[in-house]
């Protein structure tokens, strides 16, 4: 649609889309440089927009380093909780092997603790993986595949009872932005995926890097785990 | 794929989606209420990923009053600046009426100001809309498009020389998380969209609808336009 007019405005064009790719993706150049680690985001029908999107922009910016996949049960268009359609590239089948594993929520996550071929995928792609991540009530998917089983995990506090009841061999943390576990890392409803995100790629990528995507997407991070006040809003403790 | 299992698991999901639905996306369960106003988020190739999904997750949950649809010059899948793909489901030429437009920006921007029937476009849906909205250099395709000729707006911060460059005529504001310039409403990079969506839509449907919205979201909504740490650390002033 566009080729005509990049080819006119082929100098504008490149300067912009490098100052952006190499400042915002922080791409080097080299189109070719190995993908050190791949991100499989687990898509769902009915996933929560920004559980899945949010991440998705901090992590995919990160740059040549990485490589982020989408992955469902049978690669397509996905829609989400809130209407609009997500690409799914691949399916279980023939999805590349996994270094990191980000499950986000949404109402379609409960159909997905029932769903035996995703919770299976699950379990095995975390015996490959360097670090599985969920967003909101993703952690009721973990819970009900079993890797949450004796680890220390957080959800979404508007609807708490019902995203731990899956979990009752789970240590449950009431007031928290983010649970770090080491190789399970679960954060809080929605918006607290972002944070989680940021987090996780400073663990890996350093704090510079991290901090560079929080400014770039003008993003203010929260960077203290314990950050919550929704905890308390949704009347989960009575003071903090 | 989630028949069967919705089938047998039919109360435990009904009572699920129906808190998820009728809680964070405040429907009333009348599925064939009048939606009031109809939303048009402008896809394009190289858009930013949270430029658009970040303002959609907020306006989606407002409910059944609000339909919220995906556009772009054609229909089909779209590949955003980070490569995941969001569907846009009409083109220019099927996009029904639209009450509201909102256009993200991302490095794919620049092509979009030279693109003609985009421009056009635009401009005979403006007539016909209450209000425009743009998110980060989305503000440079108004800008293109002689919307903001006269009036107040802003953009992202990191990248305000190349942004601003398109609109001579154009009061730029340097810090501002977004600009509410009446029928136009321009938000500062990425992030600063789900601020601005928040804004307007307590313009809209009311204080109460978008606290809730965040509180439900876990958002940290920013409710302050004048908040903008990024105008400093990006150099634009000297001082706040």
């Amino acid at each position: 649609m566009y080729t005509s007019l990049l080819r006119r405005n082929w100098i504008a064009s490149i300067l912009f889309v490098s100052a952006f790719s190499t400042t915002l993706n922080g791409a080097d150049g080299d189109e070719n440089e190995r993908h050190e680690r791949t991100l499989g985001v687990l898509i769902f029908p009915g996933f929560e927009l920004l559980d899945a999107s949010g991440p998705m922009e901090m992590w995919c910016n990160v740059g040549q380093k990485l490589k982020v996949v989408t992955v469902a049960a049978e690669a397509g268009q996905i829609n989400s909780s809130q209407g609009p359609k997500i690409v799914a590239e691949f399916g279980f089948e023939d999805c590349p092997k996994l270094d990191l594993v980000l499950v986000p929520g949404g109402f379609g996550a409960l159909k997905v603790t029932r769903h035996e071929p995703t919770l299976e995928w699950l379990r095995n792609r975390a015996k490959d993986s360097e670090i599985v991540m969920s967003v909101c009530n993703g952690a009721t998917i973990l819970a009900a595949s079993g890797l949450l089983d004796g680890r220390r995990a957080t959800t979404n506090k508007a609807y708490w009872k019902m995203s731990t009841a899956q979990g009752k061999n789970v240590d449950w943390v009431k007031q928290a932005r983010w649970v770090d576990d080491g190789n399970i890392v679960t954060s809080s409803g929605v918006s607290a995926g972002m944070d989680m995100s940021l987090h996780v790629i400073s663990r890996l990528y350093g704090d510079d890097t991290a901090t560079r995507l929080a400014n770039l997407t003008e993003y203010d991070w929260h960077r203290d785990p314990s950050w919550d006040p929704f905890a308390k809003l949704h009347g989960l403790i009575s003071e903090q």
